[in-house]
């Protein structure tokens, strides 16, 4: 395999564009992640384009990924549309960097794009219950509600056996907002206090408002090539994959004994990329809950069990600490539109890696970064789907 | 790239199940798939699943291979969920091949599963609209009916320029019926005449009733290994994939000249594979609807111009002849479960090389043959998605 370089990123702003199909969103992150990178729709081999909602929202199924490239001015190349609930993107950057990796292709783009805002929020729920498993949202468990109460996340059960409070749920939403108020492309752009998140309206006990990722409209897109070409095209620090990897569902080991693949995933992306979670200078991980990033401080392998609040409390994984956490604001402040949101994550780590992120730019830029995207849940199992990405300049 | 063999292949017959959801019809293609191969769920390294419609049809969205594959015992895996409207299949093999070939894994399983009956003809016909550019099916254009009037398909022209006739178009309708008389997982098990397919009622004119694949349930499933591997785990003959080619929408070359994606991608398939046209003992192709088939024999340079039907009339393609095409029945007699179809096609072929096709086996044995699965339609080109494979024995 050969090693693969990230070239050039783009994204279109989070938020609410009532007026901006699947197309126009996805026009912006391709041009942007083109220009990036120095490339032309003709140097683009194969695409690969995650989105989740788009046939039932939009009505536009099947063939979305050459629906928006054609717009972008790319055909005639492999497309393949790729669907993984809220980790669609980054199972299309996988699917990227495998063709380049393995040599089918020189250059790839890959492309996350949701479009969520439909003017029915209600509908956009519903669609939003068919990523898990059927069985989970025919017994009327809306994505917030499963989340709340999966037996498998049980916010309330670590409440018990940790001893977290309301206030500890709301120190990463707290953290974040405060990134999130410093990014241009952030569709949340407010810092809030912990009083604030713990204090609005409850979603599903014992989840807040502020501890909720809201409905957002974007698109991400990444320009990968290999990594000994990537000086023919730009002059940029060119930001390697030092592991893509993808696991659904839990392990089942012979004694029956299942593990989750939050630690699978993971475990399985440092050993590729011959690091540890004591190399990495930034993560962005997948908070659409504010809770969950706590419980993945532990599955990441940066704490010990409980210990997550600490490493907000000692700042630890603020802005200026040691081991910035979600520097873009994350999903619940930076935004998630479900299938764009991993390659919202890879744009941020490549724009804090060549030191290009304005006044929410890490002090000590960091070299070796992490992201980490998740999505969808099975009946009796964790989430269904977990990517884990390494990049190192 | 390694070499990448088929070792096992399996499918759920195809028609009206009622009563069997995406994961029943799955469970019997995958474990059809797996004890033909040998292979247990704990051999198989990464799964890529092809469906189209399960999300707007069965509200299961995000992550239907997860749910299908756990439900027949695969998890902890990586799961690439792939959607390329009918050609979903041949995605999700190429995906497979991919995995293998590049080294990322060693056993691969490419799925294609597909629920269209939900007792609601109306919304499964509407469904099928969003598998094209939303522009298109927004102008009032059901599938068959773009197919029918769609400028770059031009039924009707094909009838002028080379004086085609209803009676030409039934050709492959009558020729396939016949193949999927003789084959007990077809949809539809009778031999038709000239006479029924052009006196059928009128769909879209000039296409009717018995011209025109009809909904159905279906699954098929492809187990791959490292082609040095296959005796490990199965003594039957493994057919080799010799080329995987996938291509959406049209080539603009540099004087703005267009090419149909249908003729690249099999020039790209015979020349990546090392044979012609010449070469070929068996060819399964995307005759969702009959006319289809004769121009595909061009694009596929079995013929020239306007010569299609000549090679019914001479047997050249019916299952007797020199080069059986659509052994199975095809889309319009075997069925065509959209994103099943592609592996439907690759078992009929591995079966035909094998010599295990029954009654519909081809007399000499074929070495050499061809999938040709395709997609979709974007407005002002032609089908946006292409997948061609050639398989050896």
């Amino acid at each position: 395999m050969r090693e693969v370089a990230i070239i050039g990123v783009g994204a279109h702003p989070t938020g609410q564009f009532t007026d901006k199909s699947l197309k126009d969103l996805g026009y912006t992150a391709i041009w942007g992640a083109l220009k990036d990178a120095g490339v032309t729709p003709e140097d683009i081999d194969v695409a690969y384009v995650g989105n989740s909602l788009g046939g039932l929202l939009t009505g536009q199924e099947g063939v979305r990924g050459q629906v928006v490239l054609q717009h972008s001015g790319i055909t005639g190349i492999p497309v393949i549309n790729v669907e993984n609930a809220c980790a669609s993107a980054a199972t299309a950057l996988r699917g990227a960097w495998l063709e380049v990796a393995s040599g089918a292709a020189d250059v790839a783009i890959a492309v996350g794009v949701e479009k969520m805002y439909v003017g029915d929020t209600a509908r956009t729920i519903g669609a939003l219950s068919s990523v898990s498993e059927l069985d989970l949202s025919q017994m009327g468990m809306q994505f917030t509600t499963s989340y709340a109460i999966h037996p498998k996340i049980n916010l309330k059960g670590k409440m018990k056996e940790y001893g977290w409070t309301s206030a500890d749920f709301a120190k990463p939403a707290v953290k974040n907002s405060y990134n999130g108020s410093l990014n241009p492309l952030a569709q949340h752009r407010r810092a809030l206090t912990i009083e604030q998140v713990v204090q609005s309206r409850i979603v599903v006990d014992p989840l807040t408002l502020y501890m909720c990722a809201s409905i957002s409209d974007g698109a991400a897109a990444a320009v990968v090539c290999a990594a000994d070409m990537a000086s023919k095209f730009t002059s940029k620090t060119p930001i390697r994959i030092a592991s893509c990897v993808l696991r659904s569902g839990e392990y089942r080991l012979p004694n029956d004994k299942r593990l989750d693949s939050a630690t699978v995933s993971a475990q399985a992306a440092y050993e590729e990329a011959g690091i540890g979670p004591e190399d990495l200078g930034a993560i962005e991980l997948h908070d659409a809950m504010a809770p969950a990033e706590l419980m993945l401080y532990e599955r990441l392998g940066l704490c010990g069990p409980g210990e997550g609040p600490k490493l907000i409390d000692d700042g630890t994984t603020t802005l200026r600490g040691r081991l910035p956490v979600n520097p873009s604001g994350g999903l619940c402040s930076r935004g998630h539109p479900v299938g764009a949101t991993g390659l919202l994550q890879i744009a941020e780590l490549v724009w804090q890696m060549r030191g290009e992120a304005g006044p929410r730019q890490i002090e000590k830029r960091p070299k070796v970064t992490m992201a980490q995207n998740q999505g969808g849940l099975l009946l009796g199992q964790d989430s269904a789907v977990y990517g884990v990405t390494i990049l190192k300049s």
